[in-house]
């Protein structure tokens, strides 16, 4: 993925950047996104406790209104800062509404960086006219980069379809490196189609590509307070409203966005924070898909394990004890196995009888690796996309701040 | 806690060690402990689903006799090895009851090391007989460095106390560095008393030893294979046997041996793989202990949290969204309240009004800090012990094996 997105225009949306100084000076960190009237919009928010102000105020902004704007930061989290955070997202909302002759709660408000730091309203205040001068329907690419913090790479995805002989696009942008566990909700993620889709239907249909795609990622474990994705329909394109997702249209549409979903999210773990490798893990014939994804978390999550992978090291025991401590009921270990992508390095709960040490080297080599566990006591599923845990990963996140 | 322990020995225990050449050539790597007839002995164990073939057979011949005999290895785990891994930890024991005319189930195997790789049966029988020759009662700091793997430090811990005018000795050994975080046991520890203490009070002794101290550690989240914590009362002292922990001498016991139990696991912690600061999670005012445990476990295991105590980096947003991810359900944050050592950082779940980064800095330089986090929800409390995340523990673990 370039630094220079190939991103495809979704007919409805404008996007204006411009340069606020809350990151470094003349770094492009501040974002504004116009959605054409007559859009629905469907949105997912982090879990955690201690979640941001702008996500309290987005919500209850969702709640009142058809957004008509959002408002993107990085450098600055505007979180755990209480009621003078919720305060200050609200005000730099009010200058938004004043620019643009809207209401306050059209605008949803998200912010991304540092925690428990003062937004600093001022300077974004002042650069959003230039924000809004700026806006234009081919700016994915710049938007992409503006919302960056640690990410070493703009992350963004477009896909289109034809439905009822009419193309749709499907476009969306996201950001996260480290602070990634999402718990109902990603890092950032804007996600846009022209397609006319009933509300109920849009929060279904981004639920459903969540819950395969930002939910299924970890790289360290830490649900952030920021997480949000949105999902913007515009109905600009002459394709019927999408009333139900059991339909062809429907179905289509669920299919772009998960695809665009899990590469977004796939992205987001390519560009880990210190990741030199993309590992998934496979964990098949689970009694449910909650104890496969336990299992998945548990070995992805495990500082043992991604060690060894950085060191492309076999060390195949690692894997064999966290899936040991994964807590799964009266898990019967002699129904085991394991693989490292084509190599069977466990098998009835033991080192497989033909496994050699060059075997399992081979495969660790590899800088994109597929670890297969097999419980034997069901048939749910699920994967867990995860990375390694490297050197530069302690590096960055002590040198974060400074 | 020098290497050279000054550790009280404790009369019914003889220790002896040999280098069998699992670990490097000429390392003392191998450990026998005799345990004197009349002893008691109580014990617990990883609840790892794939905990190792030492562990199933200590728990299988725990269950059927007295033991006499300990036999520890280090270099190899002896775990993930099935059948195989099940009848060498078996011919070990037959060699030691051969040359000590005991029975086989009167001997417990204990192993620690690398995963899933053969237990070199034949170097252990061929060293037994030095071993044995080797028995002393002098010999507990050179069993200490014979159990260790990737510690840095030997860890030995004495107490006496005096009971009914009776002298009692309680001394024990602990190793442990790396997959550290253990569940209802430790990785090896193995203490002893010369009182006289009934099998089932000696057993519940244990547990509640081992509650307040090895199952409130965590290095890195990693349950190991192989965790055993045993306890010997050899019942040598003149003093009577004890037979409830209500009274006086039991009492004085249980006191004795939590603080071993608590000096061994914060040494664990203290020579954490890669560790150079030594952080207390205090965790108050929760409605249960449970939540109390998952908070402190949620924000020592942080890798963010972690890094930022490497770098001395006062990112307290960091402890709070890990609090906030802990799933306390209906976690009201504006009761919540954050303290490094001295320094309130978080007060009515947001920034303190006259906190400054100054103060965090300065609490943050020490090398041991705690943090203490007020849920302001109930009566329950809760202790974690920790330590950072660093360059060293990266190193360490990539280059376990090599």
């Amino acid at each position: 993925m370039a630094d220079n997105l190939e991103l495809i225009p979704v007919p409805g949306i404008r996007l204006g950047t411009a340069a606020a100084g809350i990151q470094k000076p003349g770094r492009q960190d501040l974002l504004l996104v116009e959605i054409a009237p007559g859009s629905n919009c469907a949105a997912v928010y982090t879990r955690n406790a201690f979640c941001a102000a702008p996500v309290l105020l987005a919500r209850e902004h969702q709640s009142q209104a058809v957004p008509h704007y959002l408002l993107v930061n990085s450098g600055c989290a505007n979180a755990g800062t209480g009621a003078q955070g919720l305060a200050d997202a609200q005000a730099c909302c009010q200058a938004v509404a004043e620019i643009t002759q809207c209401q306050a709660i059209q605008v949803l408000p998200f912010s991304t960086g540092v925690i428990g730091e003062r937004l600093p309203v001022g300077k974004i205040v002042k650069s959003l006219p230039c924000a809004h001068q700026n806006l234009s329907a081919a700016d994915w690419s710049a938007a992409a980069q503006t919302i960056m913090t640690t990410d070493t790479r703009a992350k963004g995805v477009s896909r289109q379809f034809v439905s009822n002989g009419v193309t749709i696009t499907v476009t969306g942008i996201a950001k996260g490196s480290g602070m990634i566990r999402p718990d109902m909700a990603t890092m950032l993620a804007y996600i846009a189609t022209d397609m006319s889709v009933a509300p109920a239907v849009l929060q279904t249909c981004l639920q459903r590509a969540v819950a395969v795609s930002f939910n299924c990622i970890t790289v360290d474990g830490d649900t952030s307070t920021n997480d949000a994705c949105i999902l913007m329909a515009t109905g600009q394109s002459s394709h019927a409203q999408v009333e139900s997702l059991d339909g062809e249209a429907g179905l289509s549409l669920q299919q772009a966005l998960n695809e665009v979903c899990i590469e977004l999210a796939q992205a987001i773990i390519r560009d880990g924070e210190g990741a030199t490798k993309f590992i998934t893990i496979d964990v098949r014939g689970g009694a449910t898909e909650q104890e496969c994804r336990q299992v998945g978390y548990t070995v992805a999550q495990s500082p043992l394990v991604k060690t060894a992978f950085f060191a492309s090291d076999p060390n195949w025991g690692r894997i064999l004890a966290a899936v040991g401590r994964a807590e799964v009921d009266g898990l019967d270990i002699g129904q085991v196995q394991i693989f490292l992508d084509e190599v069977c390095i466990v098998a009835a709960g033991e080192r497989a009888p033909d496994y050699t040490e060059a075997a399992g080297a081979r495969v660790m080599q590899r800088d994109q690796i597929t670890v297969l566990i097999e419980l034997g006591r069901g048939t749910s599923q699920a994967q867990v996309w995860s990375c390694d845990l490297s050197y530069d990963y302690v590096r960055i996140n002590a040198e974060y701040r400074t």
